[in-house]
């Protein structure tokens, strides 16, 4: 856990349009950047709702799925040839392929040479991102996960060239998402502000990007799960997600992200239940290591603090408020699996290195098993 | 004030790297941008310690003066010839310069083409910012102000061409500046967050920089002043003068700086000075329009609440416990030009219409006369 003076390099879009009815800025940035050939990559939910954009005709890759592979993304990139600016909308998945995209688009490079860190070639189109769900965060950062399906395995590329332009997060795109993924979503936002605040690599300047993310979630995630039409909450959520994703760049998850990703590639979970699953039952574990962060957090999410086994409770009673099932076993987990992914979780190392306690297999697996 | 819904613009530098020693990333940013020909915009005291910079022989316009006027710009810009990245290196009057520079450099335009907002071409050059003093936040911002020496009055520019690529934000800059300076400028980076706050236009996600900008003044100011070497504290300041910058963007000031102008343009007072001397009248007389924001103020500043009289009581003991003598006779004012200047002030309508309440002429010169 950092001081203030601790050096921070904070990277976020320079123009970033906030509020309900902030997607009418697009098509204005899109004609006063002088850009011609907009495309843009989205899942097939908001594909058949384009006309939002306020571009008229506009070309667009609509085929994003769930956790998408290296060939959905060649399929977007093969798409894309002549376009001048790219905008993602939707979730994480089409704002992480645009991101690809973006710097891929009439390059001579394959995702296998840019993956990793700061190997992606100088962007030669613009960037726009625009979420339509409040979890990810992605539209602020410069990271894409991409599944390579031949290991299963989440590929990360990390590039200052896939940081978009602009990021316009109008919460009424929010309004249409059903209960069970507003629950899903909001609680991956919830999750990247907590663990950025309970890192050993937190940093003041992060954590009050955090803590007011983990409040917002607190104030709003139970009303709008129980009335998607809520503006305000809507709102408050998008934000949360926004302040989730600053969180990601300097300071990153630790072992609660690390425990969620075995249940996305060994049983497709989606991201924001596996996040959800995992929740209680890190924050529980790692309680004593960082017993202040874990008080405040108890607080901003509406339970009482206390031990471990408090917290446990707590924390689960928070996500069961939000309509989620919180045995792993309800997903069709096998308990013959947790072993496997236990030892999976662990080789997780930058993530891992950074929770407040070390955890070894054996931790992990009685997490595991106390969550199934 | 607005709520959580309401559209709200954010621009920002993409890249701020922030804390102690960040100094170092200037030179890797340059070098890995490819630039060859970088310029330094400084003032007389920055300009001998342009080796910090560690960019080696470096073209340096080293004479900013304060409150600079057009001439002044002229000068910078003529020097600037040839430069591909303009590097504002100095408080405020250096970064305002620097950002004039950016957008006019082997350009064929004049202050006079581009003054007001959205006037200036799109810049040719890179542009990043240092601040050496922690006040102004101009590092963040895309408005520069310079004197027009026929009319003694300010000539606002505003464009996002204007905005720095890279803003670095290093404390360790600041601690050689002096106790005086330290809390004229601290007092400016906190009127910029404390105007933002009690705004007719404040917004909910301003107010969370707003706020903790006030906060960590309020913790902050009194150690940089009476122990320049305090690193904890000189941070402090840096991240509220950053918070200010960002109040000033999407809600910026009210009273309280249109009050302060005319002891700039008539006495030639220095900003934060002015700003101070004005600082507890406007709160105490707004305090009714805008309770609950000021109560949560005078909190964070360390002073109790209450009536107008408290407030008043309390903040400008607050300004006299940073060494501040603050009656304007104190600074060569004259009783008899204190109408005049209530009526430049309230001619400053584009902060005075956000006021949480009217002042009349006659309110305006009752305020200077009880400062007096």
């Amino acid at each position: 856990m950092y001081n203030l003076t601790t050096p921070v390099e904070l990277r976020r879009p320079a123009l970033v349009h906030y509020g309900s009815g902030a997607l009418a800025k697009l098509a204005d940035w899109v004609a006063a950047s002088g850009f011609k050939a907009p495309f843009v990559v989205a899942d097939p939910i908001n594909a058949v709702r384009l006309s939002l954009l306020g571009l008229g005709e506009v070309n667009c890759f609509g085929d994003v799925v769930p956790e998408p592979g290296s060939d959905n993304l060649e399929d977007a990139v093969s798409a894309a040839k002549g376009a001048d600016v790219v905008i993602g909308f939707g979730g994480g998945s089409a704002m992480d392929l645009a991101k690809l995209v973006a710097v891929m688009v009439d390059q001579p490079v394959e995702l296998s040479d840019i993956s990793g860190a700061n190997k992606a070639p100088a962007r030669k189109v613009g960037l726009a991102q625009i979420p339509t769900t409040a979890g990810t965060g992605s539209e602020v950062g410069t990271r894409a996960l991409v599944t390579d399906p031949e290991t299963n395995s989440k590929v990360a590329t990390e590039s200052p060239y896939m940081l978009a332009d602009i990021a316009i997060i109008d919460p009424d795109l929010t309004m249409t998402v059903p209960p069970h993924i507003t629950a899903a979503t909001g609680v991956d936002a919830m999750a990247h502000c907590v663990e950025a605040f309970t890192s050993k690599r937190s940093h003041p300047l992060i954590d009050d990007y955090a803590l007011r993310g983990i409040q917002l979630v607190g104030r709003y995630l139970q009303r709008a799960v129980k009335n998607g039409n809520d503006a305000e909450a809507r709102a408050g959520l998008s934000l949360a997600a926004f302040y989730g994703g600053i969180c990601l760049g300097p300071v990153n998850t630790t072992a609660g992200h690390a425990l969620s990703y075995p249940l996305g590639t060994q049983y497709k979970l989606p991201h924001g239940i596996a996040n959800a699953l995992i929740f209680p039952h890190v924050l529980a574990k790692n309680a004593e290591a960082c017993a202040e962060q874990t008080a405040a957090i108890a607080q901003a999410l509406g339970f009482r603090g206390g031990d471990s086994a408090e917290i446990l409770a707590g924390a689960t009673a928070f996500c069961k408020s939000l309509g989620l099932d919180m045995r792993l076993r309800a997903y069709g987990v096998k308990e013959d699996s947790l072993r496997a992914m236990a030892e999976e979780a662990h080789a997780i190392r930058r993530l891992l290195d950074w929770n407040p306690r070390e955890l070894s297999v054996d931790d992990i697996e009685a997490l595991y098993r106390q969550a199934y």
